[in-house]
């Protein structure tokens, strides 16, 4: 298999076509129209076999994720997806391995209009990096560093489902096959909270998607906006099939184990009502969990209003990696 | 060592600060201005250990590298770069290695200005993806698909001289010292034409960059812009050191090998006078080897006229990885 037969099959046919593409796959870079007014948004993320998925994981569930948990850092910053490149390093050019990859890329860029432009196919072990484009009127972005003292702070959907599957993966808690079918999307196809960013714009003061578990997420907003949290693990937004495991579970995978990629934000005591307002047009439901203050850090209080120390604060790769060896 | 602090330390004290960038490393998302009236131009590179750099690289030049391929591919679109993401999956977090990195990473983006604007730590085996960003005024910038018949054909600078380098390394041809001294440079430090390239814009009718061999990179331009191209041997720009080891090495580095990162591009005859007057402007010398013709193909003659048949058409990674087996 030819690297440029490889392009041409699996990538230069990707199904979208936007209007602002000038020039997409197939030559040194791509040529793309930000709308005027318009500031341009920008991320990448990586996923690495063995690391961030098990290597026996569906290639149509990994080129889905590897698109979506880069639109959900769009999301986060409010932004209108638009185009997408794709890194692609691998051991072998499998065909049945990249029809699978492709269909499940393919099935998330078309639900949000986005054109793959570019990439890079290279030979070695499997690394998948894509990057994500889009872009928000001047000014309107939703940053980390914008939460104030009295802002209330909510979260998109239910925390802690992704964390139950991985740990039931990874023999750590096992969930009956009921509950493990229900919690299983959470975790390999991360439904990335487009649509919910592009309505807090004016409304939300600050927003993050929740990659690294609520606290490690919340925690960057507070340090990024200089301000304090105190939130209330009653009210934290559950599934039914995370409170029937909670006796085992406890609140630690909803609170530090992240993958959720729900966003977590904060409003302005003045805006609230119109997030009230908007509610209905959401596709899922918001929870205020909390609200920020001005003594620095992240106080978490339990039923009784007591204080509650998580054991992680989150994931981190470096420190992962050392832990490993001791 | 913390993946935060990693960042801290070595991304997020990056040299330039530039001001189209709204937002940089430290958000969900980069926020960048395009400038009114212009394209961005996108475009994505990998490099992995083992296949595009042997495992014992100095970590400055391939600092270097990393984003040097990426300019390269900006400039062969003519585009003015601004801002690069950085992706790096490392199997420890090294300080020395890291500092090495970054010095050559900075070194480069510092000469044009680039800001790195965000990116993504991981830990596996090493691959390194850089992605970079510019812009060009809408419609000038220099595409693959623009070449017409009678173009002339031109490269920068010489071919070839990365070639011996890297066949050096790879032991298939010993250089002496003073030759391996005087080459060495082009393989390891590729200087992208950047310069060169925007002094293109209004006069190349199409342009790419010499990766994968002039025969490989010209033969994409012909094909995306419907014509054919003779080229002569005995026009192309080689160096002393190379016309020394001529004896050995013949054409082939120079047509096949790659690795140069001069641009090739075509001028319409009406241009040529002015591409003439440009020459004493631009930073290397520019060279016509050959012009655009009708019959399908590119047709490489030698100093007798006669047709020249290379053995290699260029660098494919996964042939390259098929041809390991047999």
């Amino acid at each position: 298999v030819d690297e440029f037969e490889i392009i041409r099959t699996y990538f230069a046919t990707q199904p979208e076509t936007r209007a602002d593409v000038v020039l997409g796959i197939g030559d040194d870079a791509a040529l793309l129209r930000v709308p005027l007014g318009h500031e341009l948004v920008a991320t990448t993320d990586t996923l690495v076999a063995g690391v961030h998925f098990l290597a026996d994981t569906d290639p149509a569930d990994l080129g889905y994720r590897a698109l979506a948990v880069n639109l959900s850092d769009l999301a986060a910053m409010g932004a209108e997806p638009a185009w997408a490149t794709l890194s692609l390093t691998l051991p072998d050019a499998e065909p049945r391995w990249l029809e699978g990859f492709c269909r499940g890329f393919y099935e998330l860029s078309r639900e949000f209009g986005v054109q793959l432009v570019g990439g890079n196919l290279a030979h070695g072990p499997l690394n998948i990096t894509v990057g994500a484009y889009g872009h928000v009127p001047v000014d309107t972005a939703l940053r980390r560093d914008g939460a104030g003292v009295g802002d209330a702070i909510y979260v998109t959907g239910v925390l802690g489902d992704a964390a139950l599957a991985l740990n039931h993966v990874l023999g750590r808690q096992l969930l009956d096959a009921v509950a493990f079918a229900s919690v299983r999307a959470r975790l390999v196809r991360p439904h990335p909270r487009v649509a919910e960013g592009l309505r807090l714009r004016g409304i939300a003061s600050a927003a993050i998607d929740i990659s690294d578990g609520l606290l490690a997420d919340l925690g960057h907003v507070l340090a990024a906006s200089g301000v304090g949290a105190r939130i209330e693990l009653s009210r934290l937004p559950v599934s039914d099939v995370y409170r029937g495991e909670f006796a085992r579970a406890g609140w630690e995978p909803a609170l530090t184990q992240g993958d959720d990629y729900e966003l977590c934000f904060s409003v302005p005591p003045g805006r609230v009502a119109a997030l009230e307002a908007l509610t209905p047009m959401l596709g899922c439901r918001i929870t205020r969990i909390g609200e920020a203050v001005s003594e620095a850090g992240l106080t978490v209080l339990d039923a009784s209003g007591h204080r509650y120390v998580a054991r992680h604060a989150g994931y981190d790769h470096f420190t992962q990696h050392a832990n490993k060896g001791n």
